[in-house]
């Protein structure tokens, strides 16, 4: 059989993903309607009339777009902010639309971030007017908003590489650009990291400015708040624009339109938007001037028109009680607005951290964007005239809708059940879990480590949580996991999606090194299904285990075709029991989680030159099925463990058994395959696993290899 | 030789520990004054006279105490909480002032968090007359505060066994009483896992009261803040504690006097309890009623003379716009006011979730404990007539200091180094650094995941930091290490105290699981100290090492009195080179760390039996020294790895370098002695040594199986 033939099989193809913090499955094809339901077709054919610049907004406004690229006469001008100094405010604002349009286009092209980019474009082009990067530091939170930024910043040429094998990253990132000042992918990082370039900068004497742009979402998170705290005490010069477009959870893939934001915090920063007037008068009566820098400074006129928060005394906002002067809101579309505020502020020296509270619209000036629920957060290709996205439809449901399904029917038959996730109700499917049970599905916000621990305190008092937490973000939460779930040994289970490579989204997503984390821990039961029905019995398996805490992973993508349980009801597993699908001879494998279907392929390519090798599916990695692994190792001369995680895990686990057992002593030769020992670069999955040496060619390979067989006798 | 004569080698005598979050090394002797500069030798002989009750405070002014312990007759005739019930407002006053002084009394004898359990002793005597636990829950953040709860909750005969082996836990601890329904050590957990226990209650239709106590250090961290904003969203009836004693950052082990709080978060809190006249006069001015349950509510008089926090609109104090009802601040030593204000708060039902801010001193009616500086924080035994602690003196000092050493040294010769911890100046010897080098020591509050993304930040600009967490304290900042540090390559250098076994503070605070979670990271180096030498030599590697992150985990305790490098400074290592300690045959045993020593032990005794085996300190678990370890494998039969850390970590480097170099093939025996699959509860370093079988004897042991000697041979 050659190659290619078996190179790259369905289940390996996981689509294009646009997956990352805070974002969705685009492979939970039922969460997502493709057609938007308030377009009528005849808005859809005005694509080829050019139009002046700022049109956008009625555009919306009828619900127009066009189908072809735009002409960008002053976008085509700029290939760094340089070229973008000498503008006036007008051209500024020319200059805004069409790189709006530009974003627009490209992502159509390739899929990627859409909404959130479209929601900074004005203020993009403002902050790379005032500030000069390199040398001044500008951070993007999260840094799906940062494709204006790498327009604007010499990357334009590739844009139609983004998030593709050997393309640009979907986020900022140090490597590609010497403007990428900090990289980015989870959330609420950038405040941190800022102070940090801010002190740095001022113990090497350097004068430079430091601005972090962070989502109201993002502030959601307990880092962006131990942030503030210190940058109000150390009180260094940075600014902080708080980019509030009301996503304090993230609306992606929501089933009945846009979820309202949950956390209190978001409430507080409605009443700052709305009150305004009371504020003046509060300023007014009180009299009260701000300090800025030792001496009484009149702000600009412009400036003045956005009342401050509350600035003196205990009267003060929360950014104000943190130490932080604030500013605003401001409005995030008005680039004159924008510009003026931002000069302001550049050239007031000392004035410590100063947040400027800017109010934007994702999905702005993109009428398909701005009417979806979703705002267009994540897509795949789509046809800019009609907002139709390209989805590619799969026989089978992601594992995401599985795991979903699977909790549902287990809540169903007990009432105890109930889910909770981070912001994630698109992306972990518990959107869901909350339709049908919607008093028992509890969104924190971007709040991973409160999640836990919220988890902890419903099992204690007999609650039945499942935390859905990808497992990157788990890590957000890993001492959460030790100290208050399993040195307590609750009963919490955690649903970790996302396990192993997950394609466009790259190193910050990819879920690496989970199974290492979470086995080491003394009361956890650790579990990876090798294919859909396996996940439902694993919910099953969870749900049913009430003494201790569980987890288990899953990776991006589809479910392989096996059939379903019926009901979609699991059945609870024996723990620690796992199985074997092949039996062979000379070489066992032993598969952990989505590893399984490529042993079981190696398997099969090996079978066609009549090497027949035993492939067992091990289910558990804590507790090891002990009588399984023994009898491999006795009947077999070599076993290879294979798994889509790093070292520390699965076969680290393994090896350890077998050595205590005395099994390696001289009788055995035990291999481990696991991700390489560096970060794989964002690229479609199969190019990914490629990368990683997991492919069945690779695992076959190395067989043919122990075997002392010639690889060229196979392929 | 007997067992007896190695069973306790003086390295593994660590002394009593009394080091938790956030507390400080007391091994650290140079960083304490034993004696307390303020006292003189004639106070400290009243200690016969009986006093009455209430007597302390003035006997604080006076600076006075007693020796012996004194009547509680009131506390005498309490087992439990339901004991007190009918108790009068000053009976519970007396209740208190006894409970005060056998807190004190106990904790002479054993040693303990003394400070924060003397600040809480009137909210404690309130909160048990006014709650009925375990129906009702109260959960005391991170723990130290919980003695006096202990004494009434069923423990006060267990008292004199406090943090020692098979003793009660120095933290809340569900498997101790039911009386704790949360565990606790580490900071900031309470208001998750109690709103959790609230919305758990809502679900199973309970009615009981969840109240939280947490103290304002604590609120620094970025959990309480994501569990804040949560709980007003939830508007779950729960009541949360703000037990404000000014420790924004925690004061032990200073050198000169009480650490200013860090943070901007305290001088909110200051503004809030030095500004009710202008509050009050706002709150008559708006005449804003608040609401309660939907209905106004006539606040009892007692309240009414608590001016609450900024209630309308934008107005609101930080913790109003998270959506708590705020009530203070409130005399935490005022039994009638506290017992007047949570009676008031309980009878009110559907208010949503309630902030008391509760002011209270820290050390409070214990003169010796006022005075100090670190207010008695974590003591050994003392006496209480004189404050005086028995520190015993050891000819070697603590890691702690000898990592601060190092660090100055460098920092002498390289201006670009700064140091950064999280609220633990005395625990990680860095107010040594600050002494030194003020400008360049960073205290960013309880907030790890903002001090490793403010490292990252630093080293973006050039500068070269050392960030000094705790091994069990890292877990709060893992995916900081990953996304920030790691993934980015940044130079940042984490320095990980505790690592290992940590004797009285326990599981909580157990370095376990460092080293597996960290050396499968891609490019971070992982090193680890066999004693104080190399530890100024591994201080010198990651200053050296400015292309990549480091870090390196040393053990609570003393070192074991090897000569120091000439004037503290360190000679960088080669990167990935360990080093041979012991010639022998057949028997290798290759240790990490701290263990290394143990190894060391072990061979010495197994040499007294013409036992000779080759002992090798490893100093790299990442990038292992491959040539060592291809050199041990090839001329030994048996190959021990041992650490002081759980399953993943260094063996399971080694084994599988091993087996993908063909080493394992059936020529060598791997056996690998990591930390039990378990957690190890707290007790004295030997005990808990002995418990993991990690002592010599045990590696002895080992080693004489495999050679398929007799044990009794050898003892």
């Amino acid at each position: 059989m050659a190659l290619s033939a078996f190179a790259f099989p369905s289940y390996i193809s996981r689509g294009t993903p646009t997956d990352s913090y805070k974002s969705t499955s685009l492979y939970s094809s039922s969460l997502f309607s493709t057609d938007l339901p308030s377009l009528s077709p005849r808005h859809t054919n005005t694509h080829s009339k050019r139009k002046p610049a700022r049109v956008y907004a009625s555009l919306a406004e009828k619900g127009e777009y066009y189908s072809n690229r735009q002409p960008t006469p002053l976008l085509d001008t700029i290939n760094y902010p340089i070229h973008m100094k000498n503008f006036s405010v007008k051209e500024l604002k020319q200059l805004a639309d069409e790189l709006r349009s530009d974003v627009i286009f490209n992502v159509s092209k390739t899929g990627g971030h859409l909404g959130s980019s479209l929601g900074v474009v004005e203020l993009t082009v403002a902050l790379h007017y005032v500030f000069n990067t390199p040398q001044d530091k500008i951070l993007w939170d999260v840094g799906h908003q940062s494709y204006p930024h790498k327009i604007l910043t010499g990357r334009r040429e590739k844009m139609n590489t983004l998030r593709q094998t050997n393309g640009l990253s979907g986020f900022t990132k140090r490597a590609e650009s010497e403007h990428d000042c900090f990289g980015t992918g989870h959330s609420s990082t950038t405040i941190s990291a800022g102070l940090g370039m801010a002190v740095g900068r001022d113990l090497k004497e350097r004068n430079s400015n430091v601005v972090a742009v962070i989502g109201d979402g993002a502030m959601t998170a307990g880092q962006a708040y131990e942030a503030l705290n210190n940058a109000g005490y150390l009180d260094s010069n940075m600014i902080v624009i708080l980019n509030d477009n009301k996503q304090v959870s993230l609306p992606t893939a929501t089933l009945d339109g846009p979820a309202p934001p949950v956390g209190a915090l978001s409430s507080a920063l409605s009443r700052l938007q709305s009150n305004r007037p009371l504020r003046e008068l509060r300023e007014v009566a009180k009299g009260v001037t701000k300090q800025i820098g030792g001496r009484t400074h009149q702000l600009a006129a412009k400036v003045d028109e956005y009342a401050r928060g509350m600035i003196s005394g205990s009267g003060a906002t929360m950014f104000e009680e943190l130490g932080l002067y604030y500013i605003g809101p401001v409005d995030g579309h008005n680039v004159n607005d924008l510009v003026t505020i931002l000069n302001e502020v550049k050239s007031t020296r000392t004035t410590g951290p100063v947040l400027i509270h800017v109010v934007t619209e994702k999905g702005r000036g993109y009428p398909y964007a701005e009417r979806a629920a979703d705002k267009y957060h994540g897509v795949v290709k789509f046809d800019p005239a009609t907002g139709k996205q390209f989805k590619t439809t799969a026989k089978t449901q992601s594992y995401t809708t599985y795991f979903a399904e699977a909790l549902i029917a287990e809540a169903e038959e007990d009432k105890d059940i109930v889910a909770i996730h981070a912001a994630m109700g698109g992306g972990t499917g518990l959107n869901l879990f909350q339709s049908r049970f919607p008093e028992r599905c509890f969104d924190v916000g971007i709040a991973e480590q409160h999640a836990v621990t919220f988890a902890a305190g419903l099992a204690c008092e007999g609650v039945k949580p499942f935390c859905a937490i990808y497992s990157s973000f788990m890590q957000r939460a890993y001492d959460q996991v030790i100290h208050d779930v399993d040195l307590q040994k609750l009963p919490v289970r955690f649903a970790m999606d996302r396990a192993g490579l997950v394609g466009a989204d790259g190193p910050t997503h990819c879920g690496a090194f989970d199974v290492t984390f979470m086995a080491c821990l003394p009361n956890m039961v650790v579990m990876a299904p090798s294919d859909e029905a396996e996940l439902f019995h694993m919910v099953a398996t969870a749900a049913a285990l009430d003494d201790r805490p569980s987890c288990f992973r899953y990776p991006r993508g589809n479910g392989i075709g096996v059939p379903l349980p019926p009901g979609n009801k699991g059945v609870p597993l024996e723990i620690g029991r796992g199985r074997i699908l092949m039996e062979g001879e000379r070489v066992a494998i032993l598969g952990y989680g989505s590893a399984v279907q490529s042993c079981v392929a190696a398997a099969s390519m090996l079978k066609d030159r009549d090497v027949n090798i035993t492939v067992a599916d091990a289910r558990f990695c804590k507790p090891l099925d002990r009588d399984l692994i023994r009898s491999l190792a006795k009947s077999h001369e070599v076993l290879i463990t294979v798994e889509e995680g790093s070292i520390g895990g699965f076969g680290s686990h393994v090896v350890q058994f077998l050595a205590l057992d005395g099994l390696l002593d001289g009788k055995l030769k035990w291999r481990p395959m696991v991700l390489p020992d560096r970060y794989i670069e964002h690229g479609s999955p199969v190019d990914q696993l490629a990368e990683a040496g997991l492919m069945p060619t690779h695992i076959a390979a190395t067989v043919m290899n122990l075997l002392g067989i010639r690889k060229e006798a196979l392929f």
